[in-house]
């Protein structure tokens, strides 16, 4: 990765493998069922196996990657817990004590949670920007490192207090609108919190709006260290064909900054769930991408998105391991 | 269980237990999220204490029961599989093809297929009731005795050609409305066998509605051996206060027959997924029930409630083990 220019390279991008896919639609249209019964379960099979350009696709091998930072710009009064939070959240994720923790039991994932500089904030991005184009770059590095190549599927997460203004003023500065288009309570805040959220995300895209023209401009100047992590992280995915579920918000717009880069850059990952902020659902309908889950959840650590890895292995476990009409002598469907 | 009024004691019934539910609350809010961040998976975790009367509440011991019968009525036209396919289906259960054997194996639970007589099938009930009123008591009877009494929770489902006939047959008399509001195309039928689907299930509501006043009754003349065996599942898991998980249509349309009897018979019910049937969507309503699930799926066989074992399963792994904010030492929400 060049410093300059690090994620120019669009060449580097992998192809989804349409043949195979093509190849996946026909198994599952002998598998005994009526055709497309399985609903979504049959898209994402198919998509996995034209992503992992296999007929046994698999799920098994699965790491949950959760990033967490901290923002300078919770000095204006924009969350609702103090930012020591995100420290102490790291340190109950290495007890075993978090959400994320016991969902990665239920649903077996490797849980990998990587802190940024958590001592460091980003710089209040009122005031400037977030963080230099090294210290972006480094983060975003961080990110693409982080991803194992074995990966059979990611699950991204965050963890950071402030965050979800940092996910507000990206998805404001890549996917256009009002500021109020994108900013939610996040955590909780009362209605005041909630209008001065509201105010410093449309004055601070405003203001780095003639710096902000790539995916890590963006990250740079009004998102932070997580947020530049986890676009690395989707984009080293990408770069090795792993497929990747997207969590919440702050997930859905770090993500969203790559399509700066390509308009392409997102077809390898799937919308874990749709969370009560109400931005995420305005994000995922700029992304194109429906959400598999819709559960009320506004937790982040890659929560929803977890749940969504048990659908995914179940789409693939049917994939597999269903007879087909013939092997089981079932009947087709009679003549119309 | 006496013939003549085999479900009139509603006394029977038990209650869910408000006070646990409120000190479940009480434990969710001092956990290492915001409150309420978990959205529905602290709902379902609340909702299991209630029912199980514990805040040690269980998901482990999951039986999953499919019950399978013919249906007479396939004779008019309405389904786009021949009634031989229900057997051949249930030597797939047998043979570990189906695709309810593999989301067994990928959500552990111990499948249990219930084939309900498939060499008799029901009457064809455009021509008289499907069934003898002893016929649908022995068929509720054995859903009655399919229960596990040690089961942590139970998840339903059904095979059966021409079951969706009956479901909206069922649906159009226990909820109202107009029979093509509970009509679609099942498993795949085309438009002529729909016209005729709605024709038979307004013939046939309208024929046997005099006759038509409990649950019952509504299953003997329009439903089906599953359909009845599916209702007295249901009712006995109430009696033993275990946790359901409904399945699509059909399920579901055989729940909502003993609505009939108590507007508090479902309460013990989750509705796991909302299916590609549009009737089921209308029912969900009716009965004023929220699907975990929307995946757009149409198969039966409890695939779609399967799914959404692993949610509750989840959301419970989250309330037992997950740190408080005190043990963890992570500071609680700022001062408003």
């Amino acid at each position: 990765m060049s410093k300059s220019q690090p994620i120019a390279d669009l060449a580097s991008l992998s192809a989804f493998d349409h043949a195979t896919e093509a190849k996946a639609r026909q198994h599952l249209d002998q598998l005994t069922k009526p055709q497309g019964s399985l609903g979504r379960l049959e898209d994402i099979a198919a998509w996995m196996c034209g992503w992992q350009r296999t007929l046994k696709p698999r799920a098994e091998k699965a790491y949950t990657l959760v990033f967490a930072g901290n923002h300078g710009v919770t000095k204006q009064g924009v969350s609702a817990y103090p930012s020591e939070v995100t420290a102490q959240m790291v340190a109950n994720f290495a007890g075993g004590g978090a959400a994320i923790n016991q969902l990665c039991n239920a649903i077996p994932s490797a849980l990998r949670v990587i802190p940024l500089a958590l001592d460091q904030p980003t710089q209040d991005f009122t005031q400037g920007p977030a963080m230099t184009a090294e210290e972006c770059a480094e983060a975003f590095q961080i990110g693409m490192d982080a991803v194992p190549q074995d990966a059979d599927i990611l699950v991204l997460g965050e963890m950071g207090i402030g965050n979800t203004t940092a996910a507000a003023a990206v998805a404001h500065a890549v996917a256009a609108g009002e500021a109020r288009d994108w900013v939610g309570s996040g955590t909780g805040v009362n209605s005041d919190a909630l209008q001065r959220k509201c105010e410093v995300v449309a004055q601070v895209v405003a203001l780095h709006r003639p710096a902000m023209g790539d995916p890590l401009s963006v990250l740079q100047h009004v998102g932070g260290r997580e947020l530049a992590a986890i676009a690395g992280a989707v984009w080293r995915a990408r770069e090795h064909s792993i497929p990747v579920i997207l969590d919440g918000y702050v997930v859905t717009a770090a993500a969203a900054s790559l399509m700066l880069a390509s308009k392409d850059a997102l077809a390898h990952c799937l919308a874990g769930h749709v969370s009560a902020e109400p931005g995420h659902r305005r994000l995922l309908d700029w992304l194109d991408m429906k959400p598999l889950l819709s559960l009320n959840m506004r937790l982040g650590e890659g929560s929803g998105a977890q749940l969504a890895l048990s659908l995914v292995r179940a789409a693939l476990a049917t994939f597999n391991h269903m007879a087909t009409f013939a092997s089981a002598s079932v009947a087709t469907k009679s003549a119309p």
